[in-house]
This record gives structure tokens, sequence and C-alpha cells, in this order.
């Protein structure tokens, strides 16, 4: 599959006198894709029920005649004034039970139906205007599902959606009493209208409760955006897409990816860095203008499994952005490098957000590949370059990684829900593992939880499950790879309970969590052999054979020659280790990388890429601060 | 008095089947005591005016035929959804204004008297029936009153009640505006229906406002608890108790003990060491599995006095709890180590909670006495080792101390409302006090405010406290032990203004403070051989001796030879060197203890408890780890 | 002009009979000026409608045959509670949507047109009852405008007053979409009505809105105050003053200023130390009981702007404050040295806030030139040596600085809406800029941002001006001296959007900021020759001379002879460095001055005022801490 680059273009922004000029620009770029429309609907329909559709009608054939493909939005994240004062009830309502109000974008409930039937309204009248329109060659369905915490809300809608969720799914308040423990301090309920949105309690809700109204509010973003997904499917052929954010956990991807062909993200490297991702100050200080060297790997790996193999960075970052605390500047060649890694992980598109810089309006320190004065900035040079470099490159045949890695979202709300340490968080445990593998040269793939086949990987890990699938128990029963399950894995059942017999309940193995602590930084759990747990150590018991131990003579990891258990969270050194000694029992190949080179195979070739803010040889190559080298696979 | 084990049961949590092997086992196990009953409402009311009684009658019987005796909760922290619906105004408002939902439990107003009306309907009923019943040997009202910050609300009810309150109390509006200065900012009343709760202002409200606020909700407390206590003492012989909390100091314990038999609390050392107990960084990892060495000690001696003698402790910690940020589980013999500490400092009865750790619903990550599984938890042995030990034992006879602590409720709110440093509290300089006793070997009483007989003691603290009542005074003018008052102590009147002439006002006794000085943590005051105040200094002015002098040449201790008053808040190092001082001249013998070692004696029996993470030897004898020696005192 | 001391006074916090001997104390000790009045609306309309002159007649009688001049305040901060009833919708409401309540002061929403007819009302009473009163010399409006963050309201009267000015300003909603960019999230607006106060947007709100939010909000200040000075202009001939606060920049204070006769301000340098000026740690020890040697200077300067060359400071910190974090007591003699400072920097007069101690209410731990008892406290004997030396002193006549510094409000709202980076904040890039030039010894002008006249000064530094006003620019155009503009000047314009083509727009000077970089702590940018840039970077392209470059080739300052830019945020040292350069350029001598030392020229006068806590020796001269010197002038 050939890789493509775009950008995200606001022609409603601009003169129309402007965007021929634009587009034979982008196409000089040697740019593919443009993504148009996604925040125009006051455009769209300027006053309810009339449409006006001129402007967007030359938009597309403008850029199409200048031989661009366009990705249409839907822009149901930003509804017009009016229809918000037809329906003031479609806002969603923060935790703290206030209205969130009209002037910014994604004010919008997912729990309010009279809102989604406007949504299907406006997305059906796109679709019968473009669906079949010859540019028009991908959709985006509304933007950043969840973007500024909005997949939870405390509406009324929500209170109404819910109560009517849980009738579903428990048919009598007895059952759902039971399932929830409601008998713990007389919470019990004799009817689902005496059921509220778990916000504003004394103290903490009953975790079951809290576990029901997230998978609850997931269920809403999936059933919004099918709803777009119903209207559009008759009237086009081309692939539907929406663009997820990195670290976002509040709704279930895979089930949202389910009704859509392709899985985007929008990619911030450095807007992350300095306060969603993990790391010392050191560590921050090196990556400043890079971001993290494992970030963007992981997101690509995710939202491939989300994508069911299909994956587009819909936003690329290429240059300083408007909101993080602090907002450098890319090292020069990261613009390129983003983009490459994108590819090696299995992107088809990458696509710049945003063409040029505006100069008004909340994102107007949002750097661009043109300045606000139209002349190039920075990242168009690497732009260019990389659309260069694409037709001399060697097919990047997807592969299977040797080793992969369970991330679950539902576990995510759990431990949420009930961390019971401070800075337990399920990302960070599983951002560990991920890294941990990355170090070692290895390339990764992130699998659902309800995984069937775990036979092509030599080894798997499953750290955080709330609760193993039954196919996962079974592919487990049968792997011969190596399954590292653990800490906090398969500890509760569905209900948010704790199973008895007590877990996990690993296939012939038998290990059992019997006490559970969570550490506080001063604190930690020395190994036999000079290791160390942090954050979580759980104590085990069982007949399994013990591994690996702490100095105080506990078992760290329990199981058999497959199937293992790990009774804590290693710190970075401790996993190296960890990870090394698996991929040596499963007779996977690891290198030794310098620090801030990464590693990532696609079936014929090998890429690597130097993080770094200094060159780095390995292997005889020299590679400069933010390059990138490639070579055949052996 | 003999000592005595227990533990907290929820009969209702598990099958009736399960419920004679539970009770066998508590028997086998040395276990008294079987708490139940006090988040049960629900279940004993299902639905409203129809109470089922035959599960708890069974309940109670089982347990009562096992040979244990029960301790019955009333449930009223617990008020079931149904009453809610009932009567919605009863939930308490947060200082926001925002209602405090059902959801969880303590989902009630102090203020509201309909729910006081339905408080005392439930606690009759329970009177009526299990009053005379042969195995019920004690009661508990409600549970942990204030816990999740629940004593102050404001709702209308408290508007409503505040605004009665204040007119019994002022009678004129007039008399309010003259007692709180109300000249000051116009903020004068021309009727008691104009004065609002104070929260919400544009700036902080008048001190005496809040004052009266705290006062009255405190006041609204004892009410409330009296209610329950009118209610059963015609039904009952069995003492009164309720469970209070450590650290708690929203409302006025003592006015609260009056109307009570037995005061008991709930104790969590390692839960409170991690964010509710002072400490250096060092400290919270050298007792990170033990709990603060001084802690569990200060309440013991606080519920006693507020006990009127007689304490149990209705809680007591066994492995892991839920609720900290973080939750190591304890030193092996920690379990056994506070249930002795607490014998010796004259509990009467120490109750584990819980008996099995529940699977379900907000305390799930609770440990138990066993897993929720039914297989014995670590504490479970330790527990049956201390009630072998009990039968050993000599009597633990009270004794009075040689020293005494005032301790005052009012005093926290006066400097919660004006702290005039930021760091200063009140329990904070009292604890700073105690410990300092504590590391000087000193066994304490804790004594209230109104305290009139101090004759028992050689040497009296009274820090931070607000006003001198009238019957201390008295009892200061004729001490002849010595008595160091201050810093920050009788530096108000009741009308919480600065009295004229200025304060403090000790008998006999030239000492003024003329003005006061908070200091950041960068600052300090040298005192003259090599101490040093923090957080606090005050100038002094008088003709009294000058005993102790900063380096600057001012007043640090100023007084006769049985009167003193300390001008500032000491460190830690110089609070020893001066207790010590006082001792000596007091003639009180003090001990120079290994760190985490503490002593306690009774009237005929030295307590050895190391709290340390290791062994450490002391006159001759050697104490593990969480360990316990008791000697015969000569 | 002579300069003179006063003190703040409130007759009705203290019996009549003591009045006379209080006037006669301050007689004695050398004041001239009592402020009166401002919280007393109470008692002097103690019902609606009904005054009550007699006590404020007696007082002003009182203090005026004792020789005292009255400074009259009208009461309008205290309003009632009355009043408030009356009008309940009077009250402000905060970003929350709480409406801030009655109970302390400035309990008044500024858009609320109800209140000014009442303040209206209240302003000319008085002025009619005392406007021609020989003892009252002086009128205060209202007391610190926007203290307790009272400028900003969201209320309904803040909306409706908010439309009505939009609709002024931009006359149709199509003309207010295209100034905001309100098509960049579809947020146009059909109508005036549908455009809200922005908060409790989902994100962020248009920073375009916000900024006119925020001008509304100031002129709704402006218009306040107005009221009240044309209720007493016609009734009065003494001068009217307002005072303002420390680093308040809400409203635009030069704006308020014009319709005012003196600028005076409230001083309280230990107070505001600890958490309202910038500095180090280890600075904040070494001034703990001194204020930071900058912060009255800078206040000083830029009031006597405000005030159009006349300059008061209404209250003066004389002992611990209650109000912040930690209050500690003044160094002995800071209470002198802050008074002549303040003569030094121009003020005709200083008054001491308060005479006596108040024993109740909110500021009762707030020290006073009494103690609560009526003795003097420590600052009393300062305040008389400052008014014996006040006769030997020559004139302090008025002179124009060598340098010049640019300050404006519009710009501190237009970094706050858009920081970009988390520590950018106006003040801080301004006062940074002012404390180089403090060290260097030079004395300051600080001038408004729409100055037309620069010719006066050899030096001018423009740091963080959002828009250069039209007659700045022109007054730029000829400047002869050197103008330092930047960083983050003139690059945006007065829509708050970015200019085209992009700025700066410096006279006949070839520089673009093209891209703008906010750097995190960690983070630094080096200069040539030693310096560094933090917090800001800003990439410049242009044909102007490079005049420092950082160490990475890019320019760090361009532009010519005259007018050059700045393009990042320059450290102390390398501030120090980069005025030195300029001063020696611009032939402006500096000194070398010891740490904590500061100096201030008059026209005649040198002042040295040493900041430090140890004595210093310069020029052969001692001073000790807390020391004041002056010489003539060679």
């Amino acid at each position: 599959m050939p890789r493509t680059l775009g950008v995200c273009y606001y022609p409603e922004h601009w003169p129309q006198s402007q965007w021929a000029t634009d587009a034979a620009q982008m196409k000089a770029t040697g740019l593919t894709w443009v993504r148009i429309g996604e925040f125009a609907w006051s455009l769209m329909e300027p006053t309810p029920g009339t449409y006006d559709w001129d402007w967007l009608d030359r938009a597309v054939q403008t850029l199409g005649e200048a031989g661009l493909k366009v990705v249409m939005g839907t822009p149901t994240a930003t509804p017009p004034r009016w229809l918000v004062d037809r329906m003031p009830d479609m806002l969603a309502v923060d935790a703290s039970g206030r209205p969130r109000a009209f002037g910014s974008r994604r004010h919008y409930d997912f729990s309010h139906m009279g809102y989604r039937v406007e949504c299907s309204r406006i997305a059906r009248a796109m679709g019968e205007r473009y669906g079949r329109n010859p540019h028009v060659a991908a959709w985006q369905i509304d933007n950043e599902y969840d973007c500024h915490d909005t997949t939870l809300s405390y509406s009324d809608a929500a209170r109404t959606g819910f109560r009517n969720w849980l009738a579903q799914k428990y048919q009598s308040p007895e059952a759902l009493n039971l399932a929830w423990g409601n008998v713990f301090w007389s919470m019990q309920y004799e009817s689902f209208d005496q059921i509220d949105v778990p916000n504003l309690t004394v103290t903490e809700p009953n975790p079951a409760h809290v576990m029901d109204f997230r998978r609850y509010s997931s269920d809403q973003v999936v059933a919004f955006n099918r709803v777009q997904v119903d209207a559009l499917r008759p009237l086009t052929d081309a692939p539907l897409i929406h663009n997820y954010m990195g670290r976002t956990l509040t709704f279930d991807h895979y089930k949202v990816g389910e009704d859509l062909d392709i899985a985007s993200w929008d990619s911030y490297p450095i807007g992350f860095l300095s306060d969603r991702v993990e790391g010392t100050a050191k560590e921050k200080q090196t990556y400043l203008r890079q971001g993290h060297p494992d970030n963007q790997a992981f997101h690509h790996d995710l939202y491939r499994a989300v994508g069911k193999g299909r994956l587009w960075v819909m936003e690329q970052q290429p240059g300083p952005v408007n909101w993080a605390p602090y907002n450098p500047a890319p090292l020069p060649g990261m613009a390129r490098l983003w983009a490459w890694e994108a590819f090696a992980h299995g992107a088809e598109a990458v696509c710049y957000f945003r063409w040029r810089q505006a100069p008004f309006a909340q994102e107007q320190m949002h750097a661009g590949l043109l300045r606000p004065d139209s002349t190039p900035a920075p990242a168009l040079a690497e732009a260019a370059q990389v659309a260069g470099e694409i037709d001399d490159m060697p097919a990047l045949d997807a592969t299977t990684a040797p080793v992969a890695l369970i991330f679950d979202y539902e576990s995510a709300w759990a431990w949420d829900t009930q961390p019971q340490g401070a800075d337990f968080e399920m990302f960070r445990l599983a951002f560990a593992a991920y890294r941990a593998l990355r170090r070692a040269g290895l390339s990764v793939d992130i699998l659902p939880p309800d995984t069937s086949d775990l036979s092509p990987y030599g080894l798997v890990l499953a750290p955080g499950l709330m609760t193993l699938s039954d196919s996962l128990r079974a592919a487990l029963a049968t792997y011969e790879g190596i399954a590292l399950i653990g800490p906090r894995s398969d500890l509760k059942n569905r209900d948010m309970a704790i199973p008895l017999p007590m877990g996990p309940s690993l296939p012939d193995t038998d290990v059992t969590v019997v006490l559970t602590e969570s550490l506080p930084p001063s604190d930690k759990i020395k190994l036999q052999g000079g290791g160390r747990f942090r954050h979580w150590f759980e104590h085990l018991e069982g007949t399994a054979p013990v591994h690996l131990s702490t100095k105080g003579g506990q078992p760290a990891i329990m199981g058999g020659d497959n199937l293992r258990y790990l009774a804590g969270w290693p710190d970075d050194d401790t996993f190296d280790g960890i990870i090394g000694g698996l991929c040596d029992a499963a007779s996977i190949p690891t290198l030794q990388l310098p620090e801030g080179l990464r590693v990532r195979d696609t079936a014929t070739t090998r890429f690597l890429f130097n993080y770094g803010p200094k060159p780095v040889t390995w292997n005889g190559t020299t590679i400069p601060a933010a390059g990138v080298h490639w070579e055949a696979l052996p």
C-alpha cells in the first residue's frame, strides 16, 4: 500500500481567491489529502434547515481539480448557536452540575437524543451532496471524541439514558442491587428511576455504580458515532474514519472502531510531552523538542488495532502548538521523523495540521505548514522531503510483531474508579510495559482484550487487565509462547467485585493474589538479583513454581513455562531485566540500543529513529539528531 | 476491669448459612464482642414503616448462642433511598452550595428536623426489639460523626436552625452586632432573618460569624446524638457508645460524650500516616507499616477523657485499608501491638474491623480478619494471640498520669477560622506538645478546657487555648505544679475578639502578648542556648521573670515558678529541651528512649511498644520490631 | 510641595469619648491627614433614606479642631444589608456561576445600574453635607476597586451590559463575527442577545470574546467611579482620590485616573512579599521583614503616572498584617523607610493604616500605630520621626527620570487570556525590566501606552505591549534615544488577532517575529557572550542589523541605532548586561550598587534606601539595615 501525505485545511477561513493558489502549493509540496469541513456547520447551514453548499462545492472542486483528494468532515463537534438556542438541554453537564456552555466547541451531550437526530440530518445532507463526489475519497465523522473531557456528562439526558441502559442490562432492581452489592451501605433501589448519575455523592459512590456509568457513557459515544455511520453508509463508498486523540481512555475505541473503516489519530508529540506523558525532569528536557520517544509509537500500534489494521495520522503537529503548558518548536527534522515513524508503524496517510496558521480565534498560536502571512513555516520543507522520499521507498508491508501487549479500556475505567494507590493508572502501567519492550528493540502489536489467538506471538504481556475475557483465557490455555499476566490482572469480575475463588484464574496455574499493597513513592520492594517493585505489590500464594522472589522471600513471578503472573510494578531497570529474561526464554532476539534510538521493523525494512538531541552511532551507522535511517532486513 | 476483643460483622452481607460458622470461629479466636447493624436500615425497614426484624433476630441469636456479645448499631448513617425520596431536603449542602447526593453514606443534614424524627423512630423501634435482648450488651449510635466532612452544612435547614440558635443566644440583633463587631464593614443586621450561613462571601466573613456557625454546627451533632440517646435510654440498660474518628475536630466531642457511657474510636494507624499525621518524609517511610508512634496514643488519651474514663476501640485496622492515598500492609505484629497499646491506655475492648473482607462495593479492598474467600488473613492469628495473652495479664488498673495536656475543640475552630499563618493548625500544635511528652517517656492525661482541678499533675501544658475558662483560670491560681500556657493561649475572648486588657490573663503573672508574628517555613527565631521557634512567635511584655530568651533578647518563656507563658512554637528538639527542663523543675522523672520506642505506664505495669522497623534494646531488654514488652512497675 | 503624613481612622469603632484624645495624639505625632468614613454606610444611613450625620459631624469637627485635615471616603465598598435585601441581584457572580454573598465587603456588581443609582445618592448626600466643610480637604471614592477579585462578574447584569456594550462597539453581529473570527468553530452569532459572558465554556472561549469582556468590565469600573465623581464635583473643590492596590491589573487605572485628581495606593510591602511578588526562596527570606526592594518603587512610579503627577500612599503598612500567608513584623525602621521612599518617588502624603488595631472583626490581627489597648505600637515612633524629619528636608521637586518604561493594562489582559506559556505574565515581564533598571541605579518614569512624547528620555523599554498605539508608533518614528521594544510586543492587533503583515511594525525597522516559543523552566536559550533567555523566545527575520545573537546564531536583538526589538525574556543577569549596554550607548550613567541598596533621585536630592537586613557601605557612606540616606545631587 502506498504511503501518502495530507493536510488539514479550512477554506472557510480564507478568501475564495486564495483557494486555488493554496491547492496548487499543496500539490507541489507532494500532498495527496486535504481534510476539510469538520467545523463548518454554521456555514453549511447558516439558518435552521437552509443549506448553503455553494462555497463547499467550490472548495471541493478547486481542491479536486488541483489533483488532491478530499477527506470530508462532518461538523457535529461544533453545533451552531441557533441549534443550541433550540435545544438548550443538549449541553453536557460537568461533574459539579454546571452546564458546559456555548462559546468554543464540543458543546453537546452524547446522551441527548434530539442532538443525535440533528447529527443524523446534517450527515445525511452532506452524504447526499458529496457521497458520490469523485474528489471526496474519505470521510471523517465528528472530531476528537472526548476532547476537553466530554465523554462523561451528568445531565438530565444522561440520567434518563443511564436508567434505561441499566433497566436493559439488569431487568430488575433486585438484580442490580445484587450485582452492585448495594446491601453494603443500605444503597438498595426499588426502582431504576431512583438511580442517579454518580456525581456529588457524600463520599465515593459504589464502584460498580461508577463502572456501569462509565460503560454507559462509552456506549453513548459508540451510538452517537453509529448514527452518522448509518446516515453515510448508504450514500458513499469512501472509507469512514474518526480522528482519535492520544491517551484518551474514556470510551472503548475498539467498539467505535468496529463501525468504521480506518482508525486515525491526532499526533502532537511535543504538546503531549510536557504534561501528558510520564518521564523524569531530565527526560522531559532531553526530549523537549522531539516528544517522548515511545508515545507516538504506542498510539500508532494501539490505533492500528482499533482500525483493524488500517491506520492514519489525521493531524500531525508541524511546529509549536497553542495548548500545552509550554510550547517550544520542534527540533529541525522532527516533522519528517514523525511522518516516517507513522509509516513504519503502518500508517497509510499522515496529514499535517494545519495548512496555514490562523491569525484569529482560539488556535492562532498554533503553527501550520505556512505562516499566517502565507510564507513557508519550517515544516513545509520537511513535508516536501517526505513526499519526495516516499517514491523511493521499498514496500512497507505490514507484518506481525514478535511480541504483543493486551490493552483494555474497561480496565482503565476500573482502576480510575478504584485506584487503591494514588499514582496507580492503567495507562501508565501498560505504557511502562510497552516502553520496556521498545527499549529492547522490539516491534509490538497491541491487542484488544477479547483476543482469541495469541499463537503468532512469542511473548504476550497483559498488565492491569481487570478481568480476563473468556476468549483470552481460552487462548492462554493453549498458548505455547510465554504470557506474563499481571500485576493487577484478573482480580475482579465484570461486576467490579472480587471473584470467588479469588483471582487470577489462569489455566492450569495455581496462583492466587491474597493481599494487595499500594506503595508510596518513598517505598520499594527489593527483588532477588537487584530489581524492585514500585507503586504496587501483590502477595501471591499457590503451588505454581516461583520464577523470581523478593528479598523477603515472597514470590514476585509465579507460574509455569508458558503462563506466569507478575506480582508487582517493576521500575524501568527491573522491567528491562524481566523482558530480557523472557525474550531469552522465548528465543526472541533483543537489541542493545543507545538512549533515544528506537527501532521499528516492517516485513522487509528496519527503521531507526533518533529521538535524541544529538547524533548516535549504532551498528556502524551514525544517525543525526531527529534523523531517520532505514535498511533492508536480512 | 477485664480487657476484651471484638470484631465488626455484617451478617446481611453473607448467606445465613455462614453465620453460625462465622460465630464459632470468632469465639474460637477468643473474641468477645461483635458489632452489627449500623448500615442495615434498608434491611430493617425495606419499605416505609414496615420492619423486617427476622433476619436480625436470627443474627443476634446465632451470635449470642455462640457465646458472643452484640454491640448493636443504629443505622442512621445510611438512610435508605426511599427516605431521601420522601424528604429530599434532608441532604446536606456543601460550601459551594451543592446538595450532597445519595449513593454512598452519611447523606443527611444534622440540622434537618424531619430526619431527626426518623432517627428517633428507628432507634426506638430497635430499642423496643433488642433493648432487653440478653445478647445485646452495648449500643452504638450512628457511625463516625463528621466522616467525609459532614458536620458543616450550608443548607436551608442549617440556615433556619442557625438563625434560631443566634436568636436564642443573643436575644437581639443589636447584641449580636455588638458581639461580632459588625460595625467594622457596615455588616450590621436589623433582624436575625438577615443572617446567612457563612459561605460564598466575597472575602472572609467575620470570624465571629464563623465561630458561631461552628458552635451551632457542633451543637447540632450533640442534639442529633441526644435524640437517639433519648429514644434508647428508657429501653435498655446496656451502655451507649459512639465511634469517633481520628483527628476529627469539627464538633465538641466532650459534649457528645456527656450523653454517652463510653467513648470509642476507630483506629487506622497506617491509613492515617500517609496524609493525616505530620512527619518528615523519613519518618513517614520509617513508620510506613506501623503508623505514627504517637498518633494512636494521643487519641486513646483524648477519648479516654471524652469517655469520662471509659474507652473502647470500636474499629481496629487489621491489614491494608482502601481509602488512604497509599495502602501498604502492616508489619507482622502490629495488629497485636495496636491492641495492647489500646489496653495500656485504658481501652476496655478492641474490635477489629472487619471480620471478613467484603468482595463488593466501596470497601472491597479493605482487609479483614478473614480474606473474602474465608481463609485467615494475617491479623487473625495476631488477634488470637492477644486473646490468649489477656488471661495471663496483671490487672491494668487506671492511674493518673504525671503530666496533663489541655485540649479544646473550640480553639481548633478559632484557629481554623483565623489561622494568621498558613500552617497554623491547633491540632498540630497540641500534637507537637504531646509528642515531646511522649519522647520523654511520659504517660499523659488529656483534659478538657473546663478542667477545675490540676492538682494531680506535676506539669500541665495548655498550647493554643483560645480562651482560658473561668474554672481553668481558677485552678491555675492555686496550682502548685508547673503550668506552661501558650503559645497563642488566652488571646481572644469568647466573642472571638481581642480582650481588653490584652491577654493572656494569668493569675498573678504579669505577661502580655503585644504583637504576633507568623513565620514562613524559611524563617526561625533562634533562642538562647540553641533552640528555635518556628511558625509562630509572640512578643511578650510584662514584669514577670524571663526564663528563656531569644538570641535577639526578647522573652521566650516568662512567668513565675508555677505559671509560665511560652511565646512561640518550638521545633521538636527545642520542645524536648523545654519539657526536660520543666520536668526537672517539677521533679518528674523522664526517660531516654531509642527512636520508635514508646512507654505507657498503668497503675502497676510498664508497657514498651517498639514502633520501629528494627529491634531495639533498652534497659537490657531487646524488643523486636512491632514488639510489645511489659513489666511490673517497682 | 510639602510632604505630609496621615492615618486611617474609624471613629465609628470607638467611643466618642476617645475621639479627642486620639486626635490630639495624632497631631502630636506630626500627622496632617485623617481618612475616615469609607466603610460606614450603615451608620450614615441606618435605614433606607434616613441619614444620621450627627456622629460624623462630630468626628469631623473633633479632628478638624485638633488641627487635622480629613480625607472623607464614600462608603460604597460596603453597602448595608438592607440595600442588598432590596436588590439581591446587585451581588456579583463568580466564574463558577455562584452569587458572591453579603457578609464581608465589596459585595456589589459594577454592572448593576440600580446600585450605581444608590452610590450616586449616598455620594451626593455626603457631598451636600461635607463638600464645603473646611476640615474636609480631600475625598476618597469607594475603596480598593477589584480587591478580592471583584472587577469581573458573570451576573445577569454583566451579561446585559456586555451585550449592549458589544452592540455599541460593533453595530452588527456580522461585524463582531468578523472581528472575533467566529467562523473558526462555527461560533457565529445572529444577534447580540445570543452572546454570553465567557465563563463555563467547554474549552477556552475565543480570546477576542474574552478581551472584549475584559474591556467591558474595565469600562464598568470607570463608569462606576465616574458616577460618584459626577455627584461630588459640583459640591466640593477638594481633590478626588481613589486608593488603588498593588499589582492589580483587571481595570485600566489610567482611565479611572483621568476622572480623578490624585492617584493613591495602598502599600503593604511585607504582605505582598510572600506570594504576590516574584523572587527566589533566598530573596524572600532576605527581605522577609522589609518587602521586595523594587515593589513599592514600581507602584509609586506607576501610580504617579496614573495620577498625572500627583501621588499619595493612602494606606501604609505599619506592622504585621492579617491577610498574607505568613505575617511577620517589619524590621525596625521600615515604617520610616517606606514613607521616605514614597516621598522620594513623588508622594505628597503617606497615611498609615490604621490608627489603632481593631480588637474585633476581620482585621483584628492587623497592626496599627497603636495597639488595641491604645499603647503605642512600634510604628508610632517611626511615624513621629518621619514627621520631624520632613521639616528639615530640602524641596523634593519632581523631575523627569532618565529612562522610561511603557506599562499597559490591556496587554495584561491579552496575555492573561492567551499566555501561551504557563508562566507568562505581563506584570512579571514588565517588573523584570523595571528591576533591571533599578539594579543599575536608575530612576524610572512609567508611561501609559498612548504616550506621544518620548523625547525627555534617553532610554525607553516597552516589554509585552500587545499593540503599539498610533501615538507611540509616531513618537518612536522620531525618537532620538534608544527604545527597546519586546519581547511579545506589537504582535497582535486590537481584535486580539495576528496582524498581516505580521508584527512588530516598527518605523523604518525591518524586523518580523515569525515563530514563537514558550519555554518550560528547565529550558533556556543561550546567548552569545554568556546571557540567556528564559520563558519566551521569538524567532526574528528581517534586514535590520543584529545587535545580539543566540549561540545557535538566531537574532536576539535586532534593529537600528534607536529602535530595537528584543526577541526573548532575559534572566536577571542577562537583563543587567543588556541594560548596561544600552545605557552606555545612550550615555546614561549607571551605578554599581550592593545588594539590597536602592537609589532614587529627585531634582536636587539623591536618596539611598537599604532594604537589606544588614548595613551596607557605598561610596563611603554606611547605611544601617532599614536605613535611609539622602544627599544633595551635584
